[in-house]
């Protein structure tokens, strides 16, 4: 029962996981379960689109050199020789004087190279004619082939998180499936035998787990595929074969500390590599990293606080590299004016929770690590680096907002 | 076949969205299955955390009055009568000179009133004795009862969509269910007998449908639940069926001008109420609402910028309110300065593509609002409200971004 000897910076944990952690190898997925999920190659179209000249309006398909000089003053008559619609092209050619009403998205006639939209004309006594009452430049209103996307162009970057339109213009080019980068599989190891299981209330000198469904929710974000989540008593066994199951990130919350009773630090150290236990911050001082083979196993410490706080530190930046996602928090960022003086050490990194008011940032008095309604009280935090002493009251600082 | 009459605002549909949308009724969640939903109803809870006196270090629970003037220079030596680990109290009581050996989280013994951590304590020569190197004042690295959380504390607002550390802290005080808002059932209805199924090749002058994929993941972004999505051709009665089974919202792309082939309207305005149809706006003013009962059925115009413009104007904006959300668009928004002019019309509101450079905000130029590849190229979007005629080179406006 001894405490921690070195405390390893922050930054020095950041660092060997931005250089350590590379993306996992990829899967093919159907379209319609790829949102959101990292494209493991630029994707080219083999097509063009359209593929076909086509009508950007409802209107009529004319040659643009007829129609010079019409105006309301000046309306030009045309003969309507047929109708083309999406899908269904007319047959007529478009001859001197001759037009093809066409709608929206439909080809355009042979013939033809303008479009003059419904608005430009009026209808004709005879219902075979069309007055056209503004002229139409060659061009005007044909969507030209290739013009969205040419046959060779990389329509999805490698590394692009998939958005709805992406999703959309993969469908458009015929691409059914598409190779993203594998979900990293984590599974969630809860350490302790005073646990209760999840949302059990809380019974003589035992409290329910807090951090199970916290985390496994915060997996889901950073875009982990979560293989178990399981309550363990502080029996070895079970958390060895636990931690060597495989997967590709273990976090393991409680007995990380360097009491008695923490057998996780040890175990790591036995099957693979403990990397780092014990770090320059507050909370979650008593958090490690380590590695089995493949696999890198998390230490969170046991109060909710810290885990949270120590995976978003970490863990969920490995498991958002490893599914090929960007390093960064996935928390909203802006500058507040601090109410009051926010303290800190030299080299240690400390994580705030704050209340962001119309008068600016309030760091949340709070009496311990664990106080987890802190983090639900809060509407985000503060980070003060290591290179800092803190922050006087009426600075501007960075509030990260957990919504 | 003629152009639309009046063109509404787009603030006027807006403001009809935010005025008549209301959340849907709750259903009760499984906490693993709550995480960003919305809680329907303000949770209390009925416990007190921590529920007993609890050590927040690994130390010493001692009589705080016994450590006084402790120091290196001036040990204290105490005898050790037994020792607390969470969920496991020590049965002794600390008498003057005694102390018990505490873990983070332990309950604190009787007649302890501090914890001396196990930093400041020197072991000693007789196993069954400690030193004592630093005083601690009374209640020192003691959580008192309820301090995380007061029986009767409001620990998860209504409205509060729920983020992973409120789900930590309802299983923490035992709530192992949740009432969250109905999502809102969302049916996708793609007309057009042009159109082939998502992700297939064009085949002559057939293109396949990009509107579902990106639809789908629009959807479930904003927290609707997907009940349907087909693709119909312009058949009326599967039309009239498709948009009359039970749902909260309707989406329908294509069909939506005032061509002839356009049959969305006159069906919405047969069966229920066409609300706004022809906006003041760029892309996208073919697009409309209506409402079918208590089903709210957005038209959105066939071409693909144009559906995911009115889609983030108008269709998410319900759905969100429907699930008990912000009605805020989910982009992140920053100021950047733009490059080079971008011109709009007074009363019309624009919608317009940018990439954001280290040189400023770049609009794309864009051939058309068919050119779905202006989405993806684009790192997101400028919208010109219809109170301005655009801004000018060097004018700082608001990004949204896509990602």
């Amino acid at each position: 029962m001894r405490g921690f000897g070195r405390r390893f910076p922050v930054t020095e944990v950041v660092d060997w996981i931005d250089h350590q952690i590379k993306p996992l190898d990829c899967e093919s997925l159907d379209l319609h379960a790829a949102a959101g999920r990292v494209a493991a190659r630029d994707v080219v179209s083999a097509v063009d689109v359209p593929s076909f000249e086509r009508s950007m309006m409802d209107g009529y398909a004319v040659r643009s050199s007829d129609t010079e000089g019409a105006s309301t003053y000046n309306r030009l008559s045309f003969v309507v020789v047929g109708e083309s619609l999406p899908g269904c092209p007319s047959g007529a050619r478009v001859e001197s004087g001759k037009a093809v009403r066409i709608m929206t998205g439909a080809p355009m006639p042979q013939g033809a190279d303008a479009v003059v939209p419904v608005e430009a004309t009026e209808p004709h006594e005879s219902g075979r004619q069309v007055w056209i009452v503004e002229g139409a430049p060659r061009g005007k209103h044909v969507g030209r082939v290739g013009e969205d996307i040419a046959s060779g162009d990389v329509v999805v970057p490698r590394g692009r998180k998939l958005r709805p339109q992406d999703l959309g213009v993969l469908s458009s080019v015929g691409v059914a499936r598409v190779d993203v980068v594998r979900r990293p599989r984590v599974r969630i190891v809860i350490t302790g035998s005073e646990i209760l299981p999840a949302g059990t209330p809380p019974e003589g000198f035992r409290i329910a787990d807090a951090n199970g469904p916290m985390l496994e929710s915060l997996v889901r974000r950073d875009g982990g595929e979560l293989i178990a989540s399981d309550l363990v008593a502080d029996d070895e066994t079970y958390l060895r074969n636990a931690i060597t199951a495989p997967s590709d990130v273990v976090l393991v919350t409680g007995a990380s500390s360097v009491g008695k009773e923490d057998v996780v630090p040890s175990l790591v150290r036995e099957l693979g590599e403990l990397l780092f236990h014990g770090l320059a911050m507050r909370p979650s001082s008593p958090a490690g990293v380590g590695r089995l083979g493949d696999t890198i196993v998390f230490l969170l410490p046991g109060n909710p606080v810290s885990t949270l706080c120590a995976y978003d530190f970490f863990a969920g930046r490995a498991i958002r590299l490893l599914g090929g996602r960007s390093a960064h928090w996935p928390y909203r960022r802006a500058p507040h004016r601090l109410r009051r003086h926010l303290n800190s050490l030299l080299g240690r990194t400390d994580y705030a929770r704050v209340r962001v008011t119309d008068e600016g940032v309030e760091p949340l008095a709070i009496g311990g690590a664990s106080v987890l309604s802190s983090t639900t009280r809060a509407d985000g935090f503060v980070v003060i680096p290591e290179s800092s002493e803190g922050f006087p009251a009426g600075a501007l600082i960075d509030v990260w907002f957990y919504d």
